[in-house]
């Protein structure tokens, strides 16, 4: 008996071993991939159709007069959720000061659940509904809120930067339901990420154990890669804006009738300006680097096999040279290494012509791209002493005053990481190629967030090109970017459910 | 036969030599100031209303799409000068070119005659009906084309410079009217001072044998009292505008993706901003002083009896303090000697809040106050050449393009001329004080083109308080500068024709 036990035993366990052996081996493939992308592909003017409904809505978070079109657009996306049978929380998230004082509503959060199956991994998406500005006068080809189809891609401002990427995800999930969805999905999305995020943050440290308890992954949809090659983002740079004011006067002044005899504003200002960076690019605030992340060898073999063609992006952009020279000096420049730029002055004349003022109070703009490891907060102090003690160098009679607004923090995930292979082996199934490992110089506060609050594992994985134009004129996203990537970010959830 | 010719010839001599000596000694005091003091007195709200229909007209000539609003202004000013039995013409300037390539009309000139009686002296006033940009949210206390009074001041843009000078004159004409305008009266009115006057310099060429040829005094409006104490112009500086561009890429960047990886051109601007002034007001550009006229004892004693008060000025304006000490050597910085000023930098991010961008293309925009007797096209070359070098110093990779832009040459006239001494007295009959001579910081190039075209004796008579704020916030004239200014034209008249 005991020998038929042992032996029933040894073959039991034997027999289920090879079944799990075979399912794990299996659940990828078993999963009809090939019928998913084709029904992408028969799909893929529905697609563009949706995304065309999307873009017409001039969902500007930057500006308040138009808050009831994200609104609208916060609900074009619950709508969208709903047709997938998910469940749609819309979450208050409280008011927002504007400049003059007045409050104003914040567009809701969107909270959507689709399935509850607890032997499925649960992937949580994040996403933004609101836009940059954008007016055709800004040098637009085509109109930013009527999406135009030309040569292979699709204008419109929010194209790319992020409503096409989160269309990109619904329709996804939307073709994996017509076989079987094999995750439990959530999604986050809202409306004022172009300016900050403002109440979201809260939400996520107030749904942490609710609303993110069972969620496996969280995907960021909101990045783009570096060349056509596809690229998942592992690491973010984090940015402090620093505004720094120097007042001489109560009023503006006559150039001509004050010019010779006072301390300019602007000449004290622009003397604060130029101590901050050399003509190399160099940050001359001291201590600035000593925190920075020493580059591991991992990390350097992700330069030197990252596609990133600085001819290409010099010829594109009218850029006569770079800093550095070669490839993985700039890529690093670009994302491991803090960086300083001056974006300009407030209060004094800007417009075209002449104006023969001397500006009274004047306020300089410039940010700090923070590389892993920095903390806002020293650079901050760092900052802050530096130009205050080159201010009394200099003796004027002015005031300054020097604030620090809108921090985050960098991020940077482990690419060892589950997700980070599953996202590998969806690249390999859908392009064919190796996946980039990229860390962006850009700022994506929301990953950081998510990091410090919900301690899950965190990946950004983008379907933006290289050349979408995020923030500029003729913003775009390639059909081909669109479409695949819709097959992306299905392959992806299938291989998730492998894991 | 012979004694009695030669008696009633001496006789005859006699009687019109005492005639003469009569009606010289009494011309000034014969027409009845008095009455016409008070006739201005009794219609100084009639006054104010014509002046706050004046300000009404949002004649900025900065702005191209408010190019009719300037040509309204010029025909309100056409119907005045009628109103007064004078004959006009309206004379086409020709177009103007604006940045973007398109052409648009200018305003044209009015030129005036009042009476034309050959025995009479003919005084020709110019005057502007433009004005500079003004907008509430810039922080005006009062609407700026709504002309409010409060606390004996009339707010609003225009009212100081230059409608309620040209306004004071033309009252003062409709007052002397009312018994006999004892001169005959040319005006000249135009629509872009503020601009530059494009195309004044060629009607006054034009002009010159014709409209120019009888008149006798040349009285600009266009300026302003140091103190309340009244004063007379007598000079003024230059000015050359400066435009250094430096681009760096043909799109707006990303600071995130771009940031540390190019030279910003920004940080070359300001780098190139910073070498021009030091922190004293000393300019840094080579040779620059080299031409400034040698002081004059004669001016020296104009300093020294000018009225103007230093820590009054720097109280209201809220300057905590001054490059220098005494009242004398803050004259000469802000008339004799030549300044720089940075008015601001066009093509960077200016508006309040923060924008994640650098610059592609950017223009620094700053001025130089020419004093007597520099020549602006040997400090072209002078900033031209410093530029360059500091430029090449620098090393960047960058492109820059400099421009000079409306200059205007110093001014300086002979404070002997006759129509000083008719200003002087009718100063000391309206106000019973000496006037203070002064030399203006600001340019007003309309001078000098007289000078250098109709060689005709030129004096700047204005009735602008010192705290006008001409160019800036909440400018004003008071009612009382405004109004015993008109008396003041009035008997500048009057003894210009008493000389």
């Amino acid at each position: 008996m005991r020998q038929f036990w042992k032996l029933f035993h040894s073959t039991a366990l034997t027999a289920m071993v090879l079944v799990i052996l075979f399912l794990s081996l299996t659940t990828a493939a078993s999963v009809p991939s090939d019928q998913i992308f084709q029904y992408i592909d028969e799909h893929q003017n529905e697609y563009v159709e949706r995304l065309k409904d999307w873009v017409a809505i001039e969902s500007d978070s930057n500006d308040a007069s138009k808050r009831h079109l994200v609104m609208n657009m916060m609900l074009l996306a619950e709508e969208r959720i709903r047709k997938l049978g998910g469940t749609v929380e819309m979450v208050d998230l409280g008011m927002q000061e504007l400049p003059d004082g007045n409050k104003i509503s914040l567009p809701p959060a969107v909270l959507g659940n689709i399935t509850k199956d607890p032997k499925k991994p649960t992937v949580c998406f994040y996403g933004h509904m609101d836009v940059q500005p954008a007016k055709i006068e800004d040098g637009w080809s085509t109109e930013p809120y009527t999406l135009t189809e030309k040569n292979g891609n699709l204008y419109g401002r929010g194209t790319s930067d992020d409503k096409g990427q989160v269309l990109a995800v619904l329709n996804a999930i939307e073709a994996l339901q017509k076989h079987e969805l094999p995750v439990n999905i959530k999604i986050l999305l809202e409306g004022m990420e172009e300016v900050g995020s403002p109440g979201l943050n809260t939400l996520i440290e107030q749904r942490n154990s609710t609303f993110f308890s069972d969620v496996d992954y969280i995907v960021v949809t909101d990045s783009s890669w570096l060349s056509n090659k596809p690229g998942i983002t592992y690491g973010t740079r984090g940015v402090g804006q620093f505004f720094v004011e120097v007042e001489c006067a109560k009023y503006d002044l006559h150039s001509g009738t004050f010019g010779g005899i006072l301390h300019e504003a602007m000449s004290d200002l622009i003397f604060l300006l130029n101590t901050l960076v050399d003509s190399s690019g160099h940050i001359l605030i001291p201590g600035i680097y000593e925190a920075v992340a020493p580059l591991t060898e991992k990390e350097k073999k992700f330069y030197e096999e990252t596609e990133y063609d600085p001819d290409q992006i010099k010829a594109k952009y009218g850029i006569k040279q770079f800093l550095n020279k070669t490839k993985e000096e700039l890529l690093m420049l670009r994302s491991r290494c803090p960086s300083l730029s001056i974006h300009g002055i407030e209060g004094a004349f800007s417009e075209p012509g002449t104006k023969t003022v001397i500006p009274a109070k004047v306020t300089g703009k410039f940010s700090i791209r923070l590389a892993p490891n920095m903390e806002l907060s020293v650079v901050e102090k760092q900052v802050t002493d530096y130009l205050n003690k080159k201010f009394t160098e200099r003796n004027s009679p002015n005031s300054i005053k020097l604030t620090c607004h809108r921090g985050a923090k960098p991020w940077l995930s482990d690419t060892d990481e589950l997700q980070y292979l599953a996202a590998r082996k969806a690249i390999k199934r859908v392009f064919g190629k190796e996946a980039d490992f990229i860390r962006a110089g850009g700022t994506i506060p929301i990953a950081t967030q998510f990091q410090d609050v919900t301690r899950k594992s965190i990946m950004l994985l983008g379907i933006g090109g290289p050349d979408d134009a995020a923030h500029g004129q003729d913003e775009k996203i390639s059909r081909n970017n669109f479409i695949e990537g819709t097959k992306l970010y299905a392959a992806l959830l299938q291989e998730l459910a492998a894991l």
